[in-house]
């Protein structure tokens, strides 16, 4: 079976996830979906205009620390963001319009490292560019056409089907329609997807 | 060291880490140390007058799906209270009251599992005192107790002592001053209570 893998560039948990999936699917031989939405509508239908972890501040201090913890027990090197949550909207549009290239789970987990630890600005073009280097096509014409007016809409009518299937907060993972929510459920979805190996798994 | 269990009873991810603490922090030798509070409180001053899951109520489906699956998966009984969140006001000032309790154990189980599996009213003092079964002493002295003003007192001052712990959600567990919130946290909470033993420990 297929993970979609529901990610946003801006999301915290949603970093450790994007480290860690492709080498976890391939030992488990489940075929990846990358599925870049933008949580800022969502939130703001909730009446959110931030990210709850800046709306709610004590939690968001549990958060960074939190997260401290789970990237270390992983070996994931974090850098906290000077500027949260950072605007992936333009890497979020790559993602969507080119989500099965070659290059795309490079590109991700390359967006993910320039905000989680190195602390760049993935809003820049010129970031989102070297974060293409896996890529043979030229940059330039890559980050045009997620500017497109199909790409815009694409990305749009993949948050509206996040919204549609449930989703409110990322990482979301969806086998099927049984959905799976956070960083912490990554194991848990790829054992729905393989489910004669799942009896080895706890959860 | 001491692993603190702070726990509020309506809390539904408090139920199955209710279960579980025990067996699990007896087989590290961890003492527990019972802190129940009110989350009522806490969450009315983020702004919300009910639980979270029912202000938001996507996220409600999906915690009460992610619940079934967490307490399948640890064997644990689960039934869906058809009151939610349920009055856990008089259960906590017992808990509170007599924390140090031999029996205080059997207890904590006994209403979580009248909440969570029996859908019994965790609010009526016949319901508590079926849960002190255990006890040698006189259930209808015991509920008195909890309703005396030093009782009352102990409980807010509880509540406001997690608050300034930074604590803004249950279970909480917290290992000196480390923060680990969620069922999910317990396992690694335990690992940080028993550094000696953590290496062999996955978080």
């Amino acid at each position: 079976m297929d993970i979609e893998f529901w990610f946003e560039f801006a999301s915290t948990y949603s970093y450790p996830a994007a480290m860690r999936i492709e080498a976890l699917a391939e030992a488990r031989d489940v075929n990846i979906v990358w599925r870049p939405f933008l949580l800022g509508p969502i939130f703001q239908a909730q009446g959110w205009n931030d990210s709850p972890f800046n709306v709610y501040p004590v939690m968001g201090r549990y958060m960074w620390r939190d997260l401290e913890r789970v990237c270390a027990a992983r070996g994931i090197p974090l850098q906290r963001p000077s500027d949260f949550p950072r605007n992936g909207l333009l890497a979020a549009r790559v993602a969507c319009r080119y989500a099965t290239a070659p290059w795309l789970p490079d590109f991700v987990r390359a967006v993910y490292q320039a905000n989680f630890s190195q602390d760049r600005d993935i809003a820049d073009p010129a970031v989102l560019a070297s974060c293409l280097a896996s890529s043979d096509e030229d940059p330039a014409l890559i980050l045009a056409e997620a500017q497109s007016a199909p790409a815009k809409a694409q990305l749009r009518a993949q948050t509206e089907a996040a919204v549609a299937r449930g989703i409110f907060g990322a990482p979301s993972f969806l086998v099927g329609e049984e959905l799976f929510w956070g960083n912490d459920r990554l194991e848990q979805a790829l054992a729905w997807a393989t489910p004669s190996a799942s009896s080895t798994t706890s959860v």
